[in-house]
């Protein structure tokens, strides 16, 4: 399993992406799940991937080789003039790991399962956030619901339906989107630390506020046994219910 | 989609169950899942049932009819000597249903899937509360996982893991699976109010504090809103996140 949550607010995006990976529950690894592409000043790009390794790591792997030969791939993520594009273009890859691979897959009875959540910025557009599919095609964050999750999304969704708004600062959509996480975590085992984070401020152009966090992070820690003591005290609050 | 808990705690038993059932989204009704069955001072019996409306009915049906012909069912609710033959007695039941219904089903291509919640107390023995699978077989509650839930329990779960203990009052149980149902009615369309509460009380042999709980229940709507409230600001005072 995985779990990857991305926000569009106001001020910018944030990305969160888990690393665990598992092949059954006695084959368990870390991999990275948040990919990115920039060109610092100009474009910056976010990818995080859910579902079959092999193919997502295709994918990401397609992505980078057209960018890097450009000549005979003239359109590439540094090329493209929207973030509309930017996604077609991570979608019309998912199909190309799919004509590689699906036969192949299918004949071994394993199913061609990807979910991603793609975001990014290029000069001339606001910062765009999109959700795409096994098939290609994709779906775009708007004002109404200003997030995506993919994976394991259910134990996470409770805080983030209840505190998302979209003119948050991202320092406090981070601290939203890793108690989504502590959630995630306690109860779903295929979900596991470190976690990466990704905060892009509209037109900074740049992808430096990175960073991966550890089990034993202090501010994760803090936020954890500060969230548990938060609950168990406003559970304490609220009457007994009495028939 | 159905959402059930139960709990086992020091002090007696806490039912929930909501009422909807769907065939798909443009068809949904309102049942009841919670089903009792009581021989005042003597035993008491709960069961709370997800999964097919038919095949769990039919389980009903078959429970109670055995206690109303006890001459051509010797061995029913009313007559078995501990929960654990109680228990046996519902998982066969189960099998009687697969045994009636199972081949139909299969001939039209739906499963035949039920999971259930039961307990309830016979004198001379504790409180005891047994999750009950589709092939009739059974787990029993312990001091570890005082709880089961069947149905859509991830939103539910997160409240549940951090603030159940066995010592808890009846009242404060109560109180957490109104919360916990919360969750889950935000979060999931096909799990919808009016929900059916019992609380039982160890040694009581009586199912009288059973309530429904309507959408405008005044109870119901504070803790909704007082909850939220405590969240956001619980959320809004621990520190923010930088990097």
């Amino acid at each position: 399993m995985t779990y990857c949550v991305g926000l569009k607010l106001d001020r910018g995006l944030v990305f969160a992406a888990d690393t665990r990976t598992n092949a059954g529950v006695d084959n368990i690894a870390c991999f990275k799940k948040l990919h990115t592409w920039e060109l610092p000043g100009e474009r910056v790009f976010t990818l995080m991937t859910a579902g079959n390794l092999a193919v997502s790591q295709s994918v990401v792997s397609i992505l980078s080789e057209q960018i890097a030969a450009p000549t005979q791939n003239p359109v590439n993520l540094m090329t493209v003039e929207t973030m509309f594009q930017a996604a077609r273009l991570v979608g019309q890859s998912v199909r190309d790991v799919r004509a590689l691979d699906g036969e192949a897959l299918a004949a071994n009875a394993e199913s061609f399962f990807v979910t991603m959540i793609f975001g990014g910025q290029i000069k001339g557009e606001e910062p765009r956030l999109f959700q795409i599919y096994s098939a290609g095609n994709f779906i775009e964050a708007t004002k109404d619901t200003p997030f995506f999750q993919i994976g394991e999304h259910k134990y996470g969704k409770p805080i983030l339906d209840r505190v998302t708004r979209s003119d948050m600062r991202l320092g406090e959509a981070a601290k939203l989107v890793l108690l989504s996480f502590d959630s995630t975590l306690r109860s779903n085992l295929s979900v596991g630390m470190p976690i990466d984070l990704l905060l892009y401020n509209t037109d900074s152009f740049t992808l430096k506020r990175q960073k991966r966090i550890h089990k034993d992070d202090p501010y994760f820690q803090t936020l954890s046994s500060a969230w548990s003591n938060a609950l168990r005290k406003a559970f304490t609050e609220i009457e007994e219910f009495e028939i």
